[in-house]
């Protein structure tokens, strides 16, 4: 009998609620022989306040020792911009080298999309289908935090922050993302940037992007600008498969990514270190709602799929799949009563093992 | 009898075309006791092939001898990404100080947009109003050109970029968007950053505008991560009103913007400097198009629009107010049937003279 060894992050606001239900749903998918091991880490503002911790070597350590964590959200309005975020959750993707940040946006049966030309009752029955997946730079760019202010407060005051970007970094995450554009059906991989104005890091990613593409004939390329690709988003989002992009950019056009594609109650995403060094991180793109939280209306979906993507992660397509398709029908049979957060994770939880 | 010296930047592609039908819109609705004086530079791709020059410092000069500059577009695919872009588009609005880069988000009735929310037609009759504008800075932020590389060409190449952010750069252009807010209908102002990633930067921005803010009681503000903002642009863009941001946030969200308020046919610019000690310039957001260049297929509204803008810079309100209203109109009596450029332009002309 397999082990699975899980480290749960709950965090704040809707966090607790949206894992709880995602915990739910892969107790209930996971094969019978595998055993769930989980250990919860209290971790967030709550822990902020108590003791000034936000992530200690130790609590890093121990988290090490899993094959995978998931997250649920971080933040509140009572700990100062930047705190958590830069202290926890950005040093957990950096000291576990979560370099692949892995978004999918994709319109499923049933979502709902802004867009006109997407909508499910449309006067064209079948729906252009958007179906893509942005590989996002996670350790590098201008999210390293180097950066500094000189006469700070003052009139005089001059804030620096540095991009920093590597050969070796762009070169292993944009070696992932055409491994995983050439075992995509349409093969079709999207560099995106802003390299007629950041020209340094422009250039060094379209240099990499080239030099890695001449591997893979088999994949087709091409470049957009950053502001360009925003447009494509909202009038031909069917036009993607796959994408890869710095770490700034990437956070843009995913939170984008999910508008289009049925809104961040949905969008899933994954924190991967490839070389399994470390473990992978999985989390829903919101964030802690503090305004809804402890009432129950939080949509685990967002939480659900990215438990299908560390079920994909740790090698267990065929639940992945499993999970992933019982979201799809949840949301085409969808009525329009609201339900609670644990309605929606039971109804999920049911499908998976019915 | 007052003159209008302009200074006109046709550029590259159908950068040529469309500058052709904003003079003849200026032309058209500029006072019969308004003189207008017009210098065309040839500036661009030819030129630079022909001359190796992007923006000489004599070039410079002579433009600055201007009340204003109109440009058409600049680039093509034969002059490598950047050279144009950093050599003249960027050296212009550093050099004239060009501190505030204003694009208006307005769906003018008739014009489309891809949100199932805003279609003219939609089971609503009265579709919510996009009306904003982004107050985008100019002359900072990752645009400075502060970058650089190490062991370029290498496996082991480091690039940089540095984005350079100062209390004088931020007031200014700070104030100049509170001005804007505090004389609409709404005076509402909204901040975009990411200074929960990029704090030094960012917690900068914010100091100022809660400073800046204290002064302009009347108007209401928030602030949101531009990640955020992206997913408001198309859930619901009629919740802005005036909009503040860095120069890289600004161009993505203006290129989203003109997304959903009709396309980047439609979106127009302004590189302001407010003081006067520098003609400003206006510009269509979008670029030369060289695929459709030279077929009479390029939509000149955009730079119809641009004109406006330059008009009301220039203190001729009634008479930027008659070009919105002509191309609000053409918008609504479009047919089906493609037109040319000059077709367009000479429409708007009737439209602003009759
Ligand atoms: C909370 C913040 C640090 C984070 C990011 O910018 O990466 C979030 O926006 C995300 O996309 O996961
Ligand atoms: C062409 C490029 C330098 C420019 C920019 O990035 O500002 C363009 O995208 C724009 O928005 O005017």
């Amino acid at each position: 009998s397999r082990t699975l060894r899980l480290a749960v992050i709950p965090g704040d606001g809707i966090g607790q609620e949206v894992v709880a239900e995602g915990l739910k749903v892969l107790t209930a998918v996971l094969p019978s022989d595998v055993k769930l091991e989980t250990a919860e880490y209290d971790l967030g503002a709550r822990r902020y306040h108590a003791t000034g911790e936000t992530l200690s070597d130790e609590t890093l350590a121990s988290l090490k020792e899993h094959d995978a964590i998931l997250l649920g959200a971080i933040g509140d309005p009572s700990v100062p911009s930047g705190v958590l975020e830069r202290g926890l959750l950005l040093k957990l993707r950096f000291a576990f080298d979560h370099y692949v940040n892995l978004r999918p946006g994709k319109l499923l049966p049933g979502a709902k999309s802004p867009l006109a030309g997407h909508q499910p009752d449309s006067a064209s029955p079948t729906r252009p289908e958007i179906d893509f997946v942005v590989v996002r730079e996670g350790t590098e760019g201008p999210y390293v935090g180097n950066g500094g202010s000189l006469r700070t407060g003052t009139a005089q005051e001059v804030a620096t922050e540095v991009s920093l970007n590597t050969a070796f970094g762009i070169e292993r995450v944009v070696r992932d993302a055409f491994r995983r554009a050439a075992a995509r059906p349409r093969k079709k991989l999207t560099l995106v940037h802003k390299n007629n104005v950041l020209v340094h890091a422009g250039h060094l990613w379209a240099r990499i992007f080239q030099q890695v593409a001449a591997e893979y004939p088999e994949v087709s390329t091409d470049y957009l600008h950053v502001d360009a690709a925003t447009i494509f988003f909202v009038t031909q989002p069917e036009r993607f498969d796959v994408i890869v992009t710095d770490n700034l950019f990437g956070d843009i056009l995913t939170d984008l990514a999910a508008a289009v594609t049925g809104g961040i109650g949905l969008a899933a995403s994954g924190n991967i270190n490839p070389s399994g060094a470390y473990p992978s991180m999985f989390e829903p793109v919101h964030g802690s709602a503090p305004d809804i939280a402890g009432q129950g209306k939080a949509d685990p979906t967002a939480t659900v799929l990215s438990v299908a993507m560390l079920l994909e992660h740790l090698g267990y397509a065929a639940e992945a799949a499993r999970v992933e398709a019982a979201v799809a029908a949840d949301l085409a049979e969808r009525g329009p009563d609201a339900r609670s957060t644990s309605q929606v994770g039971d109804a999920l939880a049911a499908r998976v093992s019915g």
